[in-house]
């Protein structure tokens, strides 16, 4: 729809149908740990425009129920599904954004399909977990999977009032993090009452229960949380190339290896500024940024999206979680050597009554002292901090240039030397 | 002392003294309103290193009430004032760095001089406003100027349960921002019941009150909160050039005109990154950072200060304001042809329920594109995102970089484009 509404803009002649095999467009996937934990009231809340307001604004052509199923790249059709009426219908086009998505990953084993199996990524896994909790005793919740939904999910039902198990199969949740840095979350999360176990693989699903290797867990409800797999196979089969994880492979203005075929978000690969190296993240922020580009240049104009550098962010138990770079596995993978620092300081200045504990990481190259990534783990005001490591990733930035950066102090805020700063100067001599 | 202490980790032989008038050293002059707000309960908390700290830990003889009243830069000598013993002495020495600070601007006005009469500097200053604040009734307080430290005194004397009026003499406060921005910190005083009295000017200091050109307002304390002027009279009288606002001259390694005179902190000049002028900036951040140049390069090092944005953060009656780069008066007189944005937006996902209101104004050149500026106010979780900027201005990055930023978004931090991003995108299309 961000892709749609762009191209919109720039070419108001345009005639655009939009396909959605679902009820609802526009809408923040990211925001349905907050709607089954309490935060957000109503589903339509996570809506940010409504297929009424597409269609009477936009002039778009939204048909809910309706899936592509399949595409003809050389005759220029697609072959959609109306669930909605049970037919099948072929719908021409000139120019096909495709903006399919990402699914949970479903590991196959033993049950997998079972009702209370649940993944967590469209407004109807939302509306069927909501339902699930409250038709079902719901008192124990299963979330198998320590990655951002497994650990928001898990927070989530708690908060909801479940007794909530997390199973995670390695030895450390969050895997986006190094383990010296992940490790306080399991605090957080243990601090709070939930359970997690660690180097536990999960071997089935029965009615009431999840099988792992060390017994039998309760589960009223199992959640997933193990990562997403992008939605593909469509644009596979029509023989469209695919890139990294299997994802459509795209260039800087989003176009597939088709003429005239465009691919934007979670389905899409991107490029990745610091290994330089295509790469699969499913988030909404490149989500976002690839489909206005996408739109851009379906509507005539000129855009490349120039990638990303690896930021994301999250909140955990009253953790503030965030990261951007490369960990030590990334860059090892990535052929970089590095030296890291790692330090405990404050969110703010250390005498000040609102004071919490944040600690930050910095890797950087040996020999050049380029900045390679940050990862934070802390209290309230310490996460958005990845901004200014982003932005010093995106200028390649050396430790020494972001040591003397002018970042912002006044005693409620930070140190004189903000933590970013701090690592830095930690991290200099290091190298 | 930073300075000291940097050259004392390079070169363990080098005899150390340090002159300080008053008696404390290594203080956060910035904590001084939340020391009077009651945030921070002993003077002592604002104090990082203690004298005595310094003497045993770093080797550096520290010598309190001792006051540098003249130095001779062809015998090498300081003369020093010891206002404990009533002595005066002379100092040999073979480098000399300056760190005389800056002080509090007494308009020339009948009673300026007066004990009721405040200044905010100093940790003596601290002391003696909690002094006069607990001998008199101090049921009314006068701030007289709109800058940073006025506004934030206002508000702690306000939370110390006195009856403020602020008075400032042009019809704005804080105007290191624009009109436009700084109107929404004025309506944040008058919603906490502090009094703002714009375009006031102050003709004279009376035993109980302060005379504007609107009549006497009642007064039992009086701060001043016009900004600051650099201590260099010492410097100047030597024969060190000074600069910039009549602060010391230095260059990026913080070597003033005279071989072996070094200057760091409030008392010298500094180079802006994006006007490429010479400015006088007192703040504790610029402070930190050139006094590390300087103790470097006194060390023996080699470090070169490359310079300041123009970033300053405070928090003003729960409203945080931050501003770095140029305000549009600062672009005009430096002779930019600039556009501005400005938005209003959330500092979270707009149905997250913490959810709270933040402006954020951009300015960028005309023609390059080139971000000039930005300034924030907003509520908790607003301001801090001016790093980005500052790191965006650090790099000379334009508005459709800063646009494509990979900057950090989950519902409780963000919407999905950061308000840098969201002001950028509404700013580049004006370009």
């Amino acid at each position: 729809m961000a892709a749609a509404s762009q191209a919109r803009r720039l070419r108001p002649q345009l005639e655009i149908v939009a396909l959605e095999r679902g009820h609802w467009t526009s809408y923040s996937a990211c925001g349905i740990p907050y709607l089954v934990a309490g935060d957000v009231d109503e589903i339509d809340q996570l809506v940010a425009r409504s297929p009424q307001e597409l269609r009477s604004r936009f002039r778009i052509d939204v048909r809910l129920q309706q899936e592509a199923v399949g595409i003809d790249v050389d005759r220029r059709v697609v072959e959609v599904r109306d669930h909605g009426h049970d037919r099948t219908y072929p719908l021409a086009f000139d120019q096909l954004m495709i903006g399919t998505g990402a699914r949970p990953l479903r590991p196959d084993l033993p049950g997998i399909g079972s009702d209370h199996v649940r993944g967590v990524q469209t407004l109807e896994d939302a509306a069927a977990l909501l339902e699930a909790a409250k038709r079902s005793r719901c008192e124990r919740v299963v979330v198998v999977g320590g990655g951002y939904i497994g650990l928001e999910m898990a927070e989530a039902f708690h908060r909801w009032g479940a007794q909530v198990t997390l199973v995670e199969g390695s030895d450390a949740v969050m895997r986006t993090l190094d383990p010296d840095m992940s490790t306080h979350i399991v605090d957080a999360m243990r601090d709070l009452g939930i359970e997690v176990r660690l180097a536990e693989p999960v071997k089935a699903f029965e009615a009431g229960s999840v099988v792992t290797g060390s017994g039998r867990l309760p589960a009223d409800l199992v959640v997933l949380g193990l990562g997403v797999t992008p939605n593909a196979e469509l644009a596979g089969d029509a023989g469209v190339t695919l890139g990294a994880r299997g994802a459509i492979e795209v260039d800087a203005r989003q176009r597939t290896s088709v003429d005239g075929v465009w691919a934007a978000g979670d389905c899409a690969d991107t490029w990745h500024r610091v290994t330089r190296r295509r790469v699969h993240i499913a988030l909404g922020t490149v989500a976002n940024k690839t489909a206005r580009v996408a739109g851009v240049n379906i509507g005539g104009g000129y855009a490349r999206f120039p990638g990303v550098v690896g930021t994301a962010i999250t909140k955990i138990c009253g953790t503030e979680v965030a990261r951007s770079g490369l960990t030590e596995h990334e860059a090892q993978m990535a052929g970089f050597e590095y030296a890291t620092a790692t330090i405990e300081t404050t969110t703010t200045a250390g005498y000040f009554p609102s004071a919490e504990k944040m600690r930050i990481k910095m890797l950087a190259e040996r020999g050049t002292g380029r900045v390679l990534g940050a990862q934070i783990v802390g209290g309230a005001g310490s996460a958005k901090r990845i901004d200014t490591v982003a932005t010093a990733l995106t200028a390649e930035m050396d430790v020494a240039e972001v040591l003397e950066l002018d970042l912002a102090y006044a005693p409620p805020f930070s140190s004189v030397w903000d933590p970013v700063q701090a690592v830095a100067r930690k991290l200099a001599p290091v190298l």
